[in-house]
């Protein structure tokens, strides 16, 4: 058994963006990314800052500590970065055991890397990101990635995701979309202000933003078989994703 | 053919509930409800105040409508009301004639009423309405059309939405849920001030009112396999349907 560096385990919450946006999940949140965003919401997971909080755990022990925090009050487990597939080979583990407690599981991923447990995962979303985040797309395996989860059958359980944070970003997302046409397509406004933590303040501004998002995506022809989202959990509790539960006091594990 | 009676078509724009939130899509309004929910926020379609403005139209005419505002940026259309399987026995033109044209459909009902057509419906949102409506739910129907969707394989393009007010609408959420829990299941929150058109005013509110729905179902164990959300497009453009759209200025068709 190899074991899961986790950061957080916190819920019952909802999944606040995405193919499952609303779900009641908890959350698992491992450390470790091999993308360094411009705008990441959740750097402490792979810039250093948090890394005395890394606990190495089993599969069992994330299971006991699910129960111990979420109670009978879920069915559902976000398994959430940094990135994953980074640095698991083995989350397969984890996947059965969830499996064979009727919990559903959801991860996202940039796409960078393929791992084959993407096959049991019931809710995966591919999020390769935008020429804003300063990131280089690297097709050759987001094609893999793709042609992999469509050969074994399981395009009703993913999904691709753009976050658009401008026009360039929009057309990256546009090309994504026609690069892979048979895969539910999400795009999101981006959240061009983490520091702001007063969901008051933040709302009206995201809403504005996602706003001028539906205006560009109505009036663009290549962007029909679409789903445009705003991230929900930013408009009610914030921007930053570390604490942005506020109501439930992320229980760090430690 | 039967003519269908039309109060509005406009679009593209967001859906902004349920189960395919976010999609871009062309509403069609048609007249007509057997219900008369206390908090209706489309009341306009029963109560006859517009009645004036009621279009009776062919399918061919409404799908030439439908291009004529709609050019060719979109390819889902949502046909709203009112509750148009109240009065339409023969929708099944309409939608097959969006089908040959690679266009999916979406419809909302309360379940006062089994159509044929609902089986070729691709998001069917099934909405009783709760105690707040004042309205009593007729489970000897809606047990009859969810067994005949479940029957005909249907479940993947169906879903149960719950608005809810209140206590007590949370409680009929839950027995609902428990009487259909094959049935995808949204939990909606109730806009309880459809006079606040100022969308900056309502959105404060309505994401107050959607933190208390977050916390009554995250902290419920009956409530489990669940979404929940707001109405995204009430948060953009504030509650009132009629007008709600204001980035596309309504084009009522006369
Ligand atoms: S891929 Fe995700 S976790 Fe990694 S840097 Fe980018 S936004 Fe942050
Ligand atoms: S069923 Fe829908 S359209 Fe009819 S009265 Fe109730 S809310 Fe209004």
């Amino acid at each position: 058994m190899s074991k899961i560096p986790v950061l957080e385990i916190f819920g019952p919450t909802i999944q606040g963006e995405g193919m499952v946006v609303g779900r009641k999940t908890m959350f698992v949140r491992t450390a470790g990314c091999d993308y360094s965003c411009a705008w990441c919401d959740s750097a402490f997971t792979w810039d250093g800052s948090a890394k005395d909080e890394i606990v190495k755990m089993e599969s069992d022990e994330i299971f006991t500590k699910l129960k111990e925090i979420g109670g009978n009050q879920f069915d559902h487990v976000t398994v959430s970065g940094g990135n994953p597939p980074a640095l698991l080979k083995h989350l397969d583990g984890l996947i059965h055991l969830l499996h064979e407690h009727n919990m559903e599981v959801a991860l996202e991923t940039q796409g960078s890397r393929w791992q084959e447990w993407f096959l049991d995962v019931d809710d995966l979303t591919l999020s390769p990101k935008p020429p804003s985040s300063k990131m280089k797309t690297n097709w050759t395996i987001l094609d893999e990635i793709i042609d992999l989860l469509i050969i074994n059958n399981r395009l009703a359980h993913t999904s691709l995701k753009i976050v658009v944070f401008d026009e360039k970003d929009l057309q990256y997302a546009e090309k994504v979309h026609q690069r892979y046409p048979a895969v539910p397509f999400f795009l999101q406004v981006g959240n061009d202000d983490l520091q702001e933590n007063q969901p008051s303040h933040l709302a009206g501004h995201l809403l504005e933003k996602y706003e001028w998002l539906i205006d560009k995506v109505m009036s663009n022809s290549q962007l029909n078989h679409v789903r445009v989202l705003p991230q929900v959990h930013a408009l009610v509790w914030g921007g930053n994703k570390r604490g942005g539960f506020d109501y439930v006091n992320p229980p760090l594990i430690s």
